[in-house]
């Protein structure tokens, strides 16, 4: 059972937070929403208070383009906030600069945080500046909910309908050919998902967001609600043409492009079939066209059909390959690759 | 005139945020605050949030000790929230470990965090690891004020009277024996002034912590007040006994206890003669004595009583040195003994 496997990262940070007392008033339990809830004293509101901060990807040379350098430290936040449908209320910089950034290098990553913040509806308050020869960017957000309506990463049941709030892989497509040194690499430049997130919460029963990849996900939803899922959609009707396109010139399984864990920053959410025709009103209203993937099922499982079959993914692995390459992003992209080259039917 | 020459660090900050747009919310205007300030919509409070990172002081060794390193990314953070005066509402942690760190040593650096929330009131609500070489410790700090009665560090008036919550000089004399190899290191523990500044908020016209050093304090509030500070209590009254005996011992001016931007994390602030009484009525209550040190005068300038002149210290050029220096904090510290050496009156 893919169950009674371990997480490493969720291993590292439970240990992290073993001596911390937990606060009376917040409402998510550990790992279980993608922004910390926060009920607010006296009032029905919540706040809500991420945190997160781009290190390896700067490394490792994913991130060479200032601008995008600059707009992903407020994305991975603003997903975070838009996960848990939240308003905008504010985000707070830390940047960590090298000595060897040229000035122009340092406003085209202030014009990329500038652009997502407008983007995303977020105002920079303030931060903390410092230098080191390894540079890193990160922030901290802070988001608004005015009522008792709360959703994060736990809480559907088997029979709800799962939808993504846009097409997947664009991330893990980026990722490879960024890593790999191919001529052409996708255009990545994820869009925040705040105005989805507001309508979402309203009606979904669980939500989170696609940063670590879309299985990844997938695989955190289903420890969290000893759930399973059932994606039962054709892969060209929910990952991006880009993906597909890339994969296909490469010889590549298109499901490699859901299994990294570079994400694209979309929302994963389940919907009660009761509300889902009031769900698709409210989307259809503000112009947007969330994708069904599949079902929520009582079995602890991640199936995935390939148009032809149904794939069980060894997503335990997936999610631990990036640990047990120890940081080698060319192993762990010839690991992913061997993975989805053979028999991906790890069981049924 | 000191107020003429810029300081690199506030040229720096304006620069980054040059192309940002202001939140309709945000009641503090850029650097004029410890903690930003946003009132919250619908109602009559108000949220602090800050976030301050721990990078410079690990890498040069400043900070070795795993406890200390997770009680300053609490205390860094506590003290700006404890600056205006807020309810402590949470805690997130930016942990960036370094790959050759130990368990043990990140179990210290845990302790730590764990043991500073306790005392300063703080939960950990989460956070973000990640890895790298160059190992960062951060958080971000959210505190509620419950009414339209706000403090920052902006708002003094000449007459007003000048207060330190506690001793100062301990943070400088730990960095220069630290950096300087002494066989001696006084101990550093500063301790989150959150009570005294709830206090401070209902009776104080401005407030600041000493996180840069005393010195860096007072020319940060004289630039945004466009006033001025005349300390006429002796040294012995107000910097620290340890302080003042390393610098005994080391045949070191006291003075450069106050000048070091390693500070001590207490908060100077002014009350306005009427508010006097008043303020040390609820300060004793609490069991509190706040040092009295001076007065804010008309004049924008500093001026330091040694016992038997004023001193005037080219704050200007204290504050710069670290940029000047390059980070080479040899040469920082042999250049702020060689100031305090010579005579240190600039003007009068």
């Amino acid at each position: 059972m893919q169950m009674r496997e371990t997480i490493i990262e969720n291993g590292l940070i439970s240990m992290l937070c073993e001596g911390f007392t937990r606060s009376p008033l917040q409402v998510n339990e550990l790992n279980k929403s993608d922004a910390e809830i926060v009920s607010l004293p006296g009032t029905k509101m919540h706040l809500a208070f991420t945190t997160d901060n781009i290190v390896e990807e700067i490394e490792s040379g994913l991130y060479d383009d200032p601008y995008l350098i600059g707009w992903m430290t407020v994305i991975v936040n603003a997903s975070d906030i838009a996960a848990v449908g939240a308003e905008p209320l504010g985000l707070l910089l830390s940047e960590t600069l090298s000595d060897k950034y040229e000035p122009a290098f340092i406003e085209e990553i202030q014009r990329g945080i500038s652009d997502a913040c407008k983007e995303a509806g977020f105002f920079v308050l303030g931060g903390d500046t410092n230098f080191s020869h390894s540079a890193q960017f990160g922030a901290a957000a802070m988001g608004l909910i005015t009522d008792n309506n709360i959703i994060t990463r736990e809480g559907c049941e088997a029979g709800d309908i799962v939808y993504l709030s846009g097409s997947a892989g664009i991330g893990s497509a980026y990722a490879f050919a960024k890593l790999s040194g191919f001529v052409e690499v996708p255009v990545y430049k994820p869009e925040p998902r705040i105005a989805h997130g507001k309508i979402i919460r309203q009606f979904a029963s669980c939500c989170m967001d696609t940063s670590d990849g879309f299985l990844s996900t997938l695989d955190q939803l289903m420890r969290i609600n000893k759930k399973g899922f059932l994606v039962n959609s054709l892969p060209a009707e929910y990952i991006s043409g880009d993906a597909i396109e890339m994969s296909s010139k490469y010889g590549l399984s298109p499901l490699l492009m859901l299994a990294g864990q570079h994400g694209e920053f979309e929302l994963i959410f389940t919907v009660p079939p009761d509300s889902e025709s009031e769900f698709l009103k409210a989307a259809e209203l503000s112009g947007w066209k969330p994708l069904k993937i599949g079902v929520v099922t009582e079995e602890r499982s991640i199936k995935i059909s390939d148009g032809n079959n149904f794939l069980c993914p060894d997503t335990t692995r997936l999610r631990n390959l990036l640990h047990e390459t120890k940081g080698d992003l060319s192993l762990y992209m010839r690991r992913l690759t061997e993975i989805f080259a053979g028999p991906v039917l790890t069981e049924f």
